[in-house]
């Protein structure tokens, strides 16, 4: 299982991914799911996967080697190429679509699934930070204002605080938080779903440093985020009044 | 959509089901999801159900008609019937699967999925309240001290708060409570979980009677409580700090 967020903000883009694999419930291993596709002067470009590892593998090496090309010329194509991110994204949306074909058929005469979606996050050029979803079908969504973050894997744990707590002018301190409190719902429900967590933050403005971080198992913010967050919730519940219809007649 | 909860507790059983169906996006209504089975002097038996709605009914309706003797003898069987609270959760699992046969196997001849699943709660003589979930296939599992509530129909949204704040202990009030605020989650996610809410509240002391209750679309606890929950959620969230990491460079 996985579980990966992006929130593309008025302050800039951030990417969250989480690092567990599993291969059945008996075989469990770490593998990043945070990828730097392109970082040179002019674009940074990242993806977190979600989805069958070798279709994810298929893909990303897919587009770090270049597609081939789609006319006479003999030139693969790479996103270094790509002019604008929605090209970036339906490159991508591409290369699912050659990974479904080869890897993706072999798994089908095997009968196993074979989905695969990412999150795609970056900028290009002058262009300000922007945020895709791209599907196994190699279609794409991009991420609007009205709903400032995308989410794949394991998203329904995780997605109440995020509905409720991140607006596109939160700013990207308190929106990296809220994403670790939303892990920390998917993680408590779901095994597939763990520590590492490697975090990816791309400020609007270019003068503010790019921040990539991994937060490990034994973070000692996170578990005290993990903690607190704990007692937070309990306190809230003891607050709030219990139903009226519950009251003991006198 | 649906969402149903079942709780069994060291007080009593609990069980929770909203009022929402629908045929696609375009076509919501509203169908009473918690069934009284049997209500007599010696058995009460209640189950809510989540799936193909006409599967749903054709089961409850078998169950209260009864279903056909299984040997020679001309005489149906009914959970009026049912020795322990065991034997009527294998009643409910054969309705289920007879009405698989007929509704379920119509279905599937144009493609439309018939799976329901059903939480079947009450209690038989002097025998303590009991909880089970029965899947579509018509096996069940009985809900157990470890994890003192089981769920169908759209589990996630609502899942993490149950998991922090509801054990064997919880006292029923409370209980009722958290269960709210499980549905306040799963209702701000997913459109097709809404009010109204069903409750019904079995306190295992028998000197303390049943309560039934529909909270209404425009319930002011529910309202309330939904109010209250946001603002200490936001307040919670603000007391937890920002990631170190994020701390800007003086």
């Amino acid at each position: 299982m996985t579980y990966c967020i992006g929130f593309l903000l008025d302050e800039g883009l951030i990417m969250m991914a989480d690092t567990r694999t599993n291969a059945g419930v008996d075989n469990f291993s770490s593998f990043k799911k945070l990828h730097t596709l392109v970082d040179t002067a002019d674009r940074q470009i990242f993806a977190c996967t979600s989805g069958s590892l070798s279709m994810s593998q298929a893909v990303i090496s897919l587009l770090r080697e270049g597609l081939p090309s789609s006319g006479d010329v003999d030139m693969v194509r790479t996103l270094s190429g790509a002019a604008t991110m929605f090209r970036a994204a339906q490159l991508v949306g591409e290369a699912v679509q050659i990974a479904s074909r080869t890897v993706g058929a072999a798994l089908a005469s095997v009968n196993i699934g074979s989905s695969v979606s990412l999150l795609l996050g970056g900028r290009i050029g002058k262009a300000p930070p922007a945020l895709y979803l791209v599907y196994s079908a190699g279609n794409f969504i991009e991420c609007k204002t009205e709903v400032p973050f995308l989410q794949i894997g394991e998203t329904k744990y995780g997605k109440p605080i995020l509905d409720r707590r991140v607006r596109m002018e939160t700013p990207l301190d308190e929106a990296v938080k809220v994403g670790f409190l939303s892990y920390d719902s998917a993680m408590r429900s779901n095994l597939g779903v763990s520590r590492p967590i490697d975090v990816l933050v791309m400020p609007r403005d270019k003068k503010r440093p790019l921040i990539q971080v991994r937060v490990e198992e034994d973070d000692e913010y996170f578990n005290a985020l993990s903690r607190e967050w704990a007692a937070l919730l309990s306190e809230a519940t003891q607050r709030i009044p219990n139903p009226p219809f519950m009251a003991e007649p006198e």
